[in-house]
């Protein structure tokens, strides 16, 4: 190891400046008053839990990415969480079990990973998002994409793309419309993960190759989706997509790529991606999936997450220079007025403070805000 | 070790539900709009540092309270933070070393305990606060006491309590009124931070018995402290004391405890602690000190933290219901008209949503909103 400069920070840690550190904060709030508006009561779970009870609820597909230490007080391995959903989920089937449904809950916080991603560097990373828990219907799924949608709006994001997925679709045709051996189920999926289309007539399935066709533009692509549909299983399918796609309006681009799983493997029906102009990477990501009840039972939800950290940077700009310095010897009682109409104030500690070093656009002179 | 309920969270975490959670929002919100209308800029320092660096900053007294674990990227030990003041110096000192001064910044987040103490059974934590770099005179003391004390009301903190300390009293009567030799400068403080007389009398230190009795209310106490200051080494000392108490005006009540130290040792010449009526514990302090610059040289600062989690359950109550029952089947853009007129809308998503049992107080009815 070599030894380290106390100034730095470790590999996908850093700290937020002014500008930055307030177009954080200005985003953070704009997409927390969407989902408040729409009901989603905030939740803030715990940022450490055993780390036991964070891989369960995470299927332990997450074991590994997690940051974990041993906690002197009990023992046990604690970890700290890398994402908010599932500690929502385990809020809303204990302590709000009893809860009337459906439950509608919000949050924000920040979630750590115990190595960057190779696309991903950071590795505290910010997440927010919302919860329908108790419903998993076309009506839940358009509400929760509209909320998203409306979210990234009040951030200031333009030109976003909304991709639909069917997580569940290969078992679908499978039981249904394109027998498949249960057996083969988990290597067709995989070769429609890597759109192999060898892959897939290697292992018989070539009655799914159409299904790598099906993607692009929601319209023409539900149209092939539509065309595959022999027997009729997807008719449902569709038409829910349909109506998510209809509820949404012109608000998006919608775009459908029915076998994605973007790796989340808990999803059950519905699945979908934000995407917007001037971000190569996802702004987040929902569906509907179901949780685990400490009776043995399981509740649907729908819900969504965003992780607006690569906005920041771009929406970060300076605010209007409302910033007003008070010279010295100025009452604290003419400071508390100017603050109430809206000023920044500024107070000169000593004779050598400098408005315009100070970043002020205007001096209180004779009682007023004069601009330098 | 016992196997534990996946529904448990460690001994000194906690979910806040949305009352709560909500209330710590507000009050979040409310203290930091207080900080950035007196000009102090909002920063996010990283959640995770090299222990190393943390520990070098902290004085090393810290080092058993961090959170620690080994980093695979980087093969270092890395903890997450215990207190944000240290890094707010970091970053004024490296990146921020040519912004001009004074320079004004604040922050907001969560720090965390490897073990609880007796008094604070947490160890997630929310801090807060502010800091006035490059400068600590009368004029950046009585700033900072200000700040806090306003951004404690601001939060609906009421019979507030200011009780200021001067940290280096012994050292400044040691070295002209009340000679002592300076082996025994740290045994005196020792009593002194126990407010034991027969430890003093035992030390031969009978000088300083009268400091024990200077404490209280500011007026009675700070005459005691005159009293005691024959050879006028306090004198600038006591009259800092008064000005600062004056900018505060009749804001909270003052009181002195002049050799209190409140275990922070690297405070320079004035410490405060904020208490409230219906709180025991503090809920925040903050004084003068100095931070280390890279080029080995110091800078003055003078900060406070607030400590708001004792507060959130005092204030958290519900705020005016304005949720709005929509029932199945009205329009998107209604909706959105009735969210822009500040009602939280809750749509029903099918037939069995009940308004009451989903906290509504108004039904949209005829297209506007009724009490139910």
């Amino acid at each position: 190891m070599t030894s380290i400069s106390p100034d730095l920070l470790p590999e996908g840690f850093r700290d937020r400046l002014p500008v930055q550190a307030e177009a954080a904060v200005r985003v953070a709030r704009a997409m927390l008053d969407v989902m408040a508006s729409h009901g989603y009561g905030r939740v803030s779970p715990a940022i450490a839990e055993f780390e036991a009870s964070l891989s369960a609820r995470s299927g332990g597909a997450t074991r590994n990415s997690l940051l974990r230490f041993t906690d002197p007080v009990s023992g046990h391995t604690l970890a700290l969480r890398g994402d908010i959903t599932v500690q929502v989920g385990r809020i809303a089937t204990t302590r709000m079990a009893d809860a009337p449904r459906p439950l509608r809950l919000c949050y924000h916080g920040q979630i750590l990973r115990l190595r960057a991603r190779q696309l991903r560097p950071e590795r505290e990373i910010t997440q927010l998002g919302a919860e329908l828990i108790g419903n998993d219907s076309v009506a839940a799924a358009s509400e929760i994409v509209t909320v998203a949608v409306e979210a990234l709006e009040s951030a200031g994001v333009k030109d976003i793309t909304v991709d639909f997925t069917l997580p569940d679709l290969v078992e679908t045709l499978a039981a249904k419309a394109l027998p498949l051996s249960p057996e083969k189920i988990d290597a067709v999926r995989s070769e429609l993960d890597m759109k192999d289309a060898g892959g897939l007539s290697a292992l018989g399935a070539d009655a799914y190759l159409p299904l790598l066709a099906a993607t692009g533009p929601f319209a023409e692509a539900v149209q092939k989706l539509r065309a595959i549909d022999a027997g009729g299983a997807l008719a449902s399918r569709i038409g829910a997509l349909e109506a998510i796609a209809e509820s949404l309006g012109d608000r998006a681009t919608i775009t459908l790529d029915p076998t994605e799983r973007h790796g989340f493997e808990y999803q059950s029906w519905f699945g979908f991606t934000l995407f917007a102009k001037g971000y190569t990477a996802a702004l987040g990501r929902g569906g509907t999936y179901a949780i685990a009840r400490t009776d043995g039972g399981v509740e649907v939800a729908t819900g969504f997450s965003l992780y607006p950290d690569p906005l920041i940077d771009i929406v970060a700009e300076k605010d209007e220079n409302r910033r007003l310095f008070l010279p010295k010897g100025t009452l604290a009682s003419k400071a508390a007025q100017m603050r109430s109409e809206g000023w920044i104030t500024v107070a000169a500690l000593d004779e050598s403070d400098n408005a315009q070093a100070l970043d002020c656009a205007y001096v209180l002179t004779n009682g007023r805000a004069e601009p330098i």
